[in-house]
């Protein structure tokens, strides 16, 4: 893409009203624009993120046989009272219809997805079932000072499973604990399986932490046996497996798997036919991740003092194609060609290209702002090409430019 | 797809609540599910339609030098009292944070893409703009009976642009309006454009409306000039253009076109400095599409008695393949054999198949599940195969099956 046709807008200075890093950083570098307090915008160059988190998401999902569909955010006050939750939910946002129906907005989506599963299976021979959306999640939280990590309006995957019984729910839960590692390690993070509190029939429930010193959470992680704590739940600093000291780590949480047991099933009578024909109640487990959440925790992870860091899988774009014009209008002409021949050569090769074509912005601007940006490739055409018929290409986070020739780059960016 | 795979339910009679038929045959198929008045779910095989339709909708925006961006649904109260909507908009739903902040639930997004572009642009060298999103929307609509044609909560696509000057916005409206009536024609409607009130700078916005009994709208239509009238706004019934008698049609409006003049970069004061050094109003124009309507306008048009007929780029799938069990468990291990290779194959290559490989549904049940369903091609497996050789096909509407072997299918499908 042509970047003087992209809608963004970088700054110089840091935002007035933003502590958190994650949220300067998307701010400057043009990928959201804050409305209000934990309320944001997801510019273009934002949204390509989200979107490429959200199809890897997708894509290991659908390969353990989960199903997306859409659920609605507005739920009526009579879903929400049969769990009682109505009241006791503390980040509620509610509103109400001229017809005087009343609705929260769905911070969750057990209250609708129990309802809807009732009317889906019947038989023992329906289950197990696996349902996610990606979709809009609404929280009238009251600390947002985290940038997008923590929200009043956000973007969250959440999956629901249905089972047989306990044991069933528990094995399933352990293969998305799986995939949810591996989603996490394509988007650019070691994630940490933590043991955290909220689990209703189990004893635990998992987070997925990822260590950053801007992070909201507290884990205690044994190193050795690869797993953590929410120091929430610990009361001594030695692993329960191996008995080693374990490190505390600031953390943030960009995942979590549930096992709920019956709990929904019975605010809403979820029961299947089983072999034995009898009645049953269906257990059920809940998997989130935040998505613009995980965008959030990536950039404060990958980060430097001059900008963001994006990890390939989910950078906007692949490559920063960078012409530097000289003062020299001959030169300029064959810089602008070479330039324009490569641009079309990637885009040929789907290799994913932002070209900073602009004529009018100097060297030295181009530079700073494509290091904000922080796409993984840059490759910059001016002098030195006229001089060695060769680009000059970095990865963002090294420190000095290679002399490549065509051949060579096309074999690392393929 | 393996169609015991698939979170789906078909119902034999007519949900009791719902009188429009795009919502009785969605019900009845599985498509979606009715939460409340002007609420659904969409179930998978709503929502695999409903992202055919998105994409088919970016293509043609991209196309066109359109960005895809992502405004919040949360709306500080302040942004709607700048325009003087928060008191006068009609279908405003509102919500209030623990912390006293207002906000309304997004029925458009002027309010929020007019001060997001004043940040973006400063000179006439950052226009023309145009920005698009796909996202939900929440009206607190008083009247709900229309099924998927007219929710409290829906799927809407909306495009701003914003340009120097009046006759600028004039001529990108006229290539939007082009990319509509091919977009909806993607979708297998022929839209009609149609003049209508609602202009603010021109006399006349443009709506695309679909012919169907069961539509909400009234039009005058010359089959002469291939234009319409909204009723609302014409006093006889002659083309303005021909003089011919208009015909009167019963429609659904699937889309518009406005030109919103300076009207809202007046309330915004988004301004940009012009040729001449002069500080001038930014003029704009917004698009609109119902992404949920317009699955429901597609089901209004192409359906029968027997349920939806899908046009062939929005279906959930191209080919919906039906293995026929018999009595005889000897031939049923051939029929089964036969099915799961053409399921492979057609899966290799990447024809997109639903496969109703049920073992305890019968004959019957399978053909009008399939009906109801309704994807374009059906290819069955049965007695008639093991015969003959050769496959019962037939597209959704043919009357009968023809005979055909695996080369003319693939010519076929592919």
């Amino acid at each position: 893409m042509l970047q003087s046709k992209v809608a963004y807008k970088t700054y110089k200075e840091n935002p007035s009203d933003e502590e958190a890093r994650n949220a300067i950083l998307l701010i400057k570098a043009g990928f959201v624009e804050k409305v209000s307090s934990g309320i944001y915008n997801l510019l273009p160059l934002g949204l390509r993120v989200i979107q490429k988190i959200e199809n890897i998401i997708r894509e290991e999902l659908n390969k353990i046989g989960c199903q997306e569909l859409l659920l609605t955010n507005l739920h009526p006050k009579e879903y929400w009272e049969k769990t009682g939750r109505w009241q006791k939910f503390d980040v509620l946002f509610k509103t109400q219809s001229q017809t005087g129906s009343e609705y929260s907005l769905a911070p969750t989506h057990e209250e609708i997805i129990f309802p809807l599963v009732k009317k889906l299976i019947s038989s023992y021979k329906d289950l197990p079932i696996a349902l996610y959306q990606i979709h809009t999640k609404y929280r009238d939280e009251l600390r947002v000072k985290s940038g997008l990590l923590r929200n009043r309006e956000f973007i969250m995957k959440d999956l629901y499973s249905f089972h047989r019984n306990n044991e069933e729910v528990e094995k399933f839960k352990k293969i998305v604990d799986k995939v949810y590692l591996k989603i996490f390690k394509r988007c650019g993070l070691d994630a940490i399986e933590t043991y955290a509190s909220g689990g209703t029939f189990s004893p635990f429930s998992t987070e997925f932490q990822v260590p950053t010193p801007a992070g909201e959470d507290t884990i205690y992680y044994c190193s050795n046996c690869r797993i953590a704590w929410n120091k929430e739940i610990m009361k001594e600093r030695k692993c329960k497996q191996c008995k080693k000291e374990l490190q505390e780590l600031k953390t943030i949480e960009v995942g979590n798997t549930f096992n709920l047991g019956t709990k929904f099933s019975e605010a809403f009578d979820v029961r299947y036919i089983d072999k034995d024909n009898k009645e049953k109640l269906v257990y059920a487990g809940c998997y989130g991740i935040g998505v613009t959440r995980l965008m959030g925790a990536i950039v404060e992870v990958y980060n430097d003092e001059k900008g963001i860091i994006w990890p390939e899988e989910v950078a906007p774009f692949k490559v920063h194609l960078i012409s530097i014009y000289l003062k020299d209008e001959k030169k300029n002409q064959k810089i602008k060609k070479i330039s324009y021949e490569l641009y079309e050569k990637l885009n040929k090769e789907n290799i994913e290209v932002l070209f900073d074509e602009r004529e009018n912005v100097s060297p030295g601007e181009k530079l700073v702002e494509s290091d904000l940006i922080g796409i993984p490739y840059k490759i910059v055409i001016g002098e030195n090409y006229l001089k060695y018929k060769k680009f000059d290409f970095k990865k963002r986070n090294w420190k000095y430019y290679k002399q490549i020739n065509l051949a060579q780059l096309l074999k690392i960016l393929k």
